[in-house]
């Protein structure tokens, strides 16, 4: 207890916006981007900025290369801390496109992760399978995350596709749904080709959907500030980087310059 | 004693440059920016380069997040390494907007810091103010580093501005002076759009002031290069990323390319 | 045995390249770059990613700033995980410029390296002198990296000057020729003022050599991809961050988006 914030500093200081909601949330999440930590930084990073993270997302095929012993550490870690941890959306697809769904998500359950992400940003899913992957995952027990949105350079969903997506992805039982940024967030999805947001396809979006279950993918400071500007102090953050992490809960609290003006009144 | 350098390698290979001072120092300073470092890794730099650290910065609003036993801890470790730790000058900026400043150097002193930074980049405080705070924190019995210059996008100081606010704040009592550069130094203070220094901005500050009461805030590589170009291998520089340390400390002596010919003659 | 991704993962998971090398191999080799990692970040990388890990070089002169107990642990710790520990080549060309060659030889031998990098990237060196330096170096008991390329921006070896240079230097007894790409892989090397790979600049320097010889130097994670996409998957890459070792390790076996289409088929 005699680490807790309030008890060294003037609350004032603690949150100047106000507004923050503390873990457990369902909104204001924020979801790291494990692109290969070893057990002792990942753990590390916990006891330091455990209350800032909701999520943590191994990076790409990085789950098949972690050493077993790793990975069961990073999940017991996880649970201890209230993180969810999960592996990438490519991971998925790959067991798809390698035709070992079944076994892929036999061994997710095995080592007791209990989120999974159902993705096609690579790979072509139709609708239908989509959805039968997101309903499979649901009856092995995860809940599941999708993402909407194709890798490839350029590419960006319509609204009207956006919004079909989100619809049958909630109707079929995914609890968050990302918006692509990849992990440097240029020239794709919601980003032009230098990672600027384009504020109107946000503001659209917003308009439609339940903005709680949106993850905005904001690899970058500049994207992080140009949602929470949009969205507001508790909007989801995701592929945030591992050493970006206390970074970004300032500027959730307007306590560096950037986000200062916002709620520093 | 076997740890040292000097047991191991040839003299010569240790400091091409022949003019880097050892710590103790108060010219050629290191300060880094800790955007957020665990315990273990802010030990584990420590014991590797703490040789080649003079301040380390807790960025923005980090010192309020991070776990009060993180903390204390870090403080204790700094100490231990003759490394002066101090919290950001945004920190303090959110203080005076939220009208708590003795209790933040109250908390300060509680802390057992002994140093604190005095800013206005984002807040706009009166001359007045701002010497009424440095004299204030010096009362309180820290010792003071300011910050010249706002971090709004492509705002410079003058150098009249520069020059003024300089020998104010001395005579309040500053003992080093920062000339902004902001995190990624890009369209700020001394740096063009192309995070490029000016350097005849920079000469012509120097032929004024006293260069050893100067830190530079050079976060990129071509900065610190075009900076201990302009300065000597024993310029002040600020705001280094972590994992720069030790290349920092290589620029200075010549042990890199990229001032190799400045001191390998 | 446990902890190995084959008891966890069905196999097609691990590698849809299907023709990834495991180490101990001498072609596909990784070579990261050490900028200055503590030595509990040290260990912890190796026991997350040893097994991708063939090289890792000191870069520039941070051996020589490395206190003695720590440089010395880093040595065993590689000959532990079979990792090849060697200093970059701005420190031979340093102790070349200081003249004191035959000392810096003694030194990496009294250490324990097993290796040394050979390298004109900043000093001159005739070609006589080059071969002499390699020939000593092996005297010594040394195995030889070199390097071909000038650490000056816009400067390129000519594929009949790089052509030449590898030739020679294999005969004096060299292992791995790199090809320069320095830390950022910009305007240098085979890479354009935007970082980008020149393929037909590659193509040619591969029909001449034997390619499982030649590391290419690719910090930045399009050079890996094109250099993987020309070469295969069992390139020899260099210069890779800390950070991104798993990284690419994902892009070598089709597990990351970007090298997905290349193997999953």
């Amino acid at each position: 207890m005699e680490s807790t914030s309030t008890m060294i500093w003037n609350r004032k200081l603690i949150d100047p916006s106000k507004e923050r909601m503390e873990k457990p949330r369902t909104r204001g999440c924020t979801m790291v981007m494990d692109k290969g930590t070893g057990l002792i930084a990942f753990r590390d990073t916990l006891e330091l900025a455990g209350a800032y993270i909701d999520f943590i997302k191994l990076g790409f095929g990085t789950a098949v290369l972690t050493p077993g012993a790793v990975l069961r550490e990073k999940i017991i870690l996880c649970k201890q801390h209230q993180v969810n941890l999960y592996p990438g959306g490519t991971f998925f697809e790959i067991a798809v496109a390698q035709n070992c769904l079944h076994s892929y998500f036999r061994t997710l359950k095995e080592l007791q992760f209990e989120w999974v992400e159902i993705s096609d940003g690579t790979i072509d899913l139709s609708r239908q399978d989509r959805e039968k992957a997101i309903r499979e995952a649901i009856e092995w027990g995860f809940r599941v995350i999708t993402e909407v949105g194709k890798k490839t350079a350029g590419s960006v969903a319509t609204i009207p596709e956006l919004l079909s997506t989100y619809e049958h992805d909630v109707k079929a039982g995914a609890i968050y749904i990302i918006v692509e940024g990849r992990e440097n967030g240029q020239n794709i999805g919601i980003y032009d080709d230098r990672g600027e947001v384009n504020s109107r396809y946000v503001m659209d979006v917003l308009k439609e959907v339940d903005p709680d279950r949106i993850i905005w993918e904001t690899p970058q400071k500049h994207q992080q500030i140009q949602i929470l500007q949009l969205v507001g102090c508790n909007a989801n953050l995701g592929n945030i980087p591992v050493h970006e992490i206390l970074s970004v809960e300032s500027l959730r609290r307007g306590l560096r310059s950037d986000t200062f003006c916002f709620w520093n009144r």
